[in-house]
């Protein structure tokens, strides 16, 4: 009885202390109901575009060098869709139960990081990346995965976008001597403060001003690395952070 | 002293017994922030095939017939750029000050409709709006509004999906005696469960299965037509919902 008085103590909290976030949370919401729709209706007019780009790129009356621009178009459609595509999939959000298939986390690195290279350029984030050879395709759940490594990314990003000079961003993968996956994300920015390292995976809890940032992110990383049998490490380095996620491949019927 | 006490065990709440919505809410979190990053990225695509669909245009060595294959290719673009346009719009968020401009309701009803076109469709809606032209521009913040009107559609539109069948969802806009705006949204959906009608603008206060739906769309609907000084009233009708909205024009300096 006593054990549980605490845990409420721990858990409970009060709305209006953190409206802020949950008005933030709540236009994300809002917005992630959208997405499938607004996607789909933005695909449609990419289709037609494509499909055009491609009839034109087959007339006999149109000269050669012409048909390069053709092409630039077709580049074009084919870039827009594959970014719609990897947010699609991100939109679908993830199944309540565990997805397992053959994941090959530098490929989802770079889906993810595809995404977020606006973010990047306007944060001065000079992003590096080192993916072993030796990284295994683990059996794991690529779409929880993916909301982990953004989330993870966004943090970074954010850490280096407040300190205003920039900084480097490393994205290493390899294999640990248990053979498991690791992904370490380390940055150059602003570090964790003191008050806030305790409680990194509660809700609501951000550095970010009121109304910015719900505080959500380390919930959904702790959870979903927890859900996939691996584990995070969240570390200060002597110019920014270091995270690790080691990774297991895990049986294909859970 | 004991108001106080009283006050917080309403509003505090058990993490764990809200897990399901925060996981959700935490991926809508993500999606928004990673959403400016995208959208840019890409709209820098549409933009190359934007330009060079009206260089080709202007080519002479292009027959007249196949011109008109490179103008569909251009209205996609720019179908394509308005979508993005206004989800852009939505992913900047609302600021945490009002922002008062003349706001054109049946115009921001419109927007909001077409990025919700492929919902309606999947979920056999059929949407009738009824404009009134008396409906008056009222001075207000769009931003917030258009996440008012978002939430209230999808909640409409997430009603009527449940029942399978389709039905219709009427949004008519109009005047009261008072000279306020009224935007009413009537669904022919599944209704509300009674249990929930006393908890409907609390968080995380959900019909949907579990990680299906965080439950703050109501929460921000309040919210923001609280702040825009405006009221709400959620009825149940022979065959559905009924929300009516009243807004007033705001003073230019808030």
């Amino acid at each position: 009885m006593a054990k549980q008085k605490r845990q409420e103590s721990q858990t409970e909290k009060d709305w209006a202390s953190v409206l802020p976030q949950l008005l933030r949370a709540g236009q994300g919401e809002i917005i992630f109901n959208l997405l499938p729709s607004a996607i789909h209706e933005i695909n449609n007019a990419l289709n037609t575009i494509l499909g055009f780009a491609d009839l034109l790129q087959s007339e006999t009356s149109i000269p050669k060098t012409l048909k390069e621009d053709l092409k630039t178009i077709e580049r074009s459609g084919i870039r827009a869709r594959e970014l719609l595509g990897t947010l699609r999939i991100l939109a679908g959000g993830v199944s309540p139960q565990i997805q397992i298939t053959p994941v090959d986390l530098p490929e989802l690195c770079q889906q993810v990081c595809s995404l977020m290279a606006a973010a990047f350029r306007r944060n001065y984030v000079k992003l590096v990346t080192d993916y072993s050879p030796q990284t295994p395709v683990i059996l794991s759940d690529a779409s929880r995965l993916r909301f982990v490594l953004l989330a993870l990314l966004q943090n970074a990003c954010d850490a280096i976008g407040s300190s205003e000079e920039g900084g480097r961003i490393l994205i290493k993968t390899g294999q640990d001597e248990a053979g498991n996956a690791v992904v370490v994300i380390e940055d150059e920015g602003c570090g964790l403060p003191k008050e806030i390292r305790p409680h990194l995976f509660e809700p609501f809890v951000t550095t970010k001003p009121a109304g910015k940032g719900a505080g959500l992110g380390l919930l959904i990383v702790r959870q979903f690395v927890t859900e996939l049998q691996g584990e995070i490490e969240i570390r200060e380095t002597d110019n920014g952070t270091r995270v690790t996620l080691v990774l297991p491949s895990l049986p294909l019927q859970t």
